[in-house]
């Protein structure tokens, strides 16, 4: 719908417009990399899910902004250490910090981004500041406990799909929630209300993580096939691995071990066994149930959540 | 005094009765590192002298000790990343988390114990938790930004007395203010009551830093020791260093090449160097400026200042 468009995409520009000059000051070492990261071209999807929320119960746009701007610097915050640690070279089409500059420089810009992003969040007129500040805080924890889960995972040779959702929940959906909760509590909602965002938010970020590992491997774009890459190198565990069940084990090793020589057919003969092996359904499965239970919520609340759904719509439509 | 030495050790106790417990879930792979870490035999500068404020101004420790284990944290999560940067092996006398684990492991470590930190922070009874909150998130932004500058520094063959102030009032003494700030916040006291503690904070942070640049060469502990040649493995820009004569540059430079064929040796000339040019002298010039202006803002405030002064002598007291 235009009229969702044009606010989706004004949001996206005022969003960037500030990321740009976000940080001004303070040593080149920590500047450079900063600006840098953030120039990259992000889909701004939590952000606009707190602008999006803030917009359908009236908030003006200035009550909302820095708040939303502290959830985008949080997560790439996340992006510049979990780069690091997975050894990715390219991150929204330009290179990472840690290539870029190196380690260190990168150590220290996600540190900063950190304290720049609670600064934002401190500069917010609401009425629940710390409120805000909680649910934040409890948020980082969460993401730092699900990437070092997700990293316990690359050793491991058995991962259920519940251990595997749960790595999810804490890694992905809990900041996506974070970041509905905010435009609830940005609204002056009522608790009950702000859970319900909340919840939708978590259905949302479960079904957008499983549509990731799918799209990595059924996508032709050219940044999913570099996490691809970067997940058979590393071992991890997506949903088509847990979905695949322990008889079919052997068969899914012997094709992944034939990568390196031929990554086409390989990534061929991946798609294929996924979906003779109706796994891929599987993750559609799960993908489309989750966005049921979202739609679910949505119906249930008493603000116009059509904007909303129109979003989740487009985010479950993209290609990449 | 022993009295006042008891209630020291008693607040240390408590203090690390507490950090051994402080993440007892989460993941084996977070929760491991935090706790080896949190071990090590700091000597809780920083949430003692809270800790001794709140005292002094009759609150209970039931209701201090959580911001000061937050400034502990936090101060132990810029050791945590600082060591990675400067490839310490060893920190408070055991093997630091990348040394013992990994750097990855490090990093992600460093990250929850930030957000374990903000938690702790969080969990407390004061009226002025905004406040507390809005001092600590620029406090790691200038603790980010004087590790930076730190590290530029590295490569800058020329750095000024200035220059060197500025960075360790950014990376170490605006923590020790802050501590001090905090506990004048927990106490309820006056804007500008808490102002003086934040001076005086700062003024005792200064003094500190460039005690330990002075113990690093000139005390015959074995940590010292080990941060020396830390430091000359790195370049590092210490007061020492900085207040050298553009003229006697060379001369320290000569001195300097011979360490690692004779360690002992080469710290010998570099004490006499040191002495004789009466560098050192510069160096505990400043320190007891700082120690002085400390004093008069003791003796300004209104409370009873008589332990902070106490404990402030002790630290200048220390041997490393």
């Amino acid at each position: 719908m235009k009229i969702y468009d044009d606010k989706i995409q004004f949001f996206r520009d005022t969003l960037d417009k500030h990321l740009e000059k976000i940080y001004q000051t303070g040593p080149d070492s920590l500047k450079f990399p900063i600006n840098h990261i953030l120039s990259g071209k992000g889909k701004r999807f939590r952000p606009i899910l707190t602008l999006i929320i803030a917009d359908i119960n009236h908030i003006p746009i200035d009550d909302a902004i820095c708040p939303s701007l502290a959830i985008e610097i949080l997560h790439n915050f996340t992006l510049v250490h979990d780069d690091i640690m997975d050894k990715d070279a390219i991150r929204h089409g330009i290179e990472t910090v840690h290539e870029k500059w190196d380690v260190n420089t990168a150590i220290l810009s996600g540190d900063a981004m950190l304290a720049i992003s609670l600064k934002l969040l401190m500069k917010n007129k609401s009425m629940n500041k710390l409120k805000l500040v909680q649910i934040f805080v409890d948020g980082l924890l969460s993401v730092c406990e699900g990437q070092a889960i997700d990293i316990e995972f690359e050793k491991k040779s058995i991962v259920s799909l519940d251990e595997y959702k749960e790595m999810v929940f804490l890694k992905t959906a809990y900041m996506i929630g974070l970041s509905a909760q905010m435009g609830g509590i940005l609204s002056n909602l009522s608790e009950k209300e702000i859970l319900e965002l909340k919840e939708f938010g978590d259905c949302i970020g479960m079904a957008y993580q499983v549509q990731d590992d799918l799209l990595e491997l059924f996508s032709d774009s050219k940044s999913m096939k570099k996490s691809l890459e970067s997940d058979f190198r590393l071992n991890k565990k997506t949903f088509l691995w847990v979905s695949t069940p322990e008889t079919l084990r052997s068969e899914l090793d012997s094709i992944l071990s034939n990568y390196n020589d031929d990554k086409d057919g390989t990534i061929n003969k991946l798609r294929n066994f996924m979906e003779v092996n109706r796994i891929k359904q599987k993750a559609e499965f799960f993908i489309g149930q989750n966005i049921e239970n979202s739609k679910r919520l949505l119906d249930r609340m008493s603000c116009n959540t059509q904007f909303l759904g129109y979003f989740s719509d487009l985010i479950f439509n993209r290609e990449y």
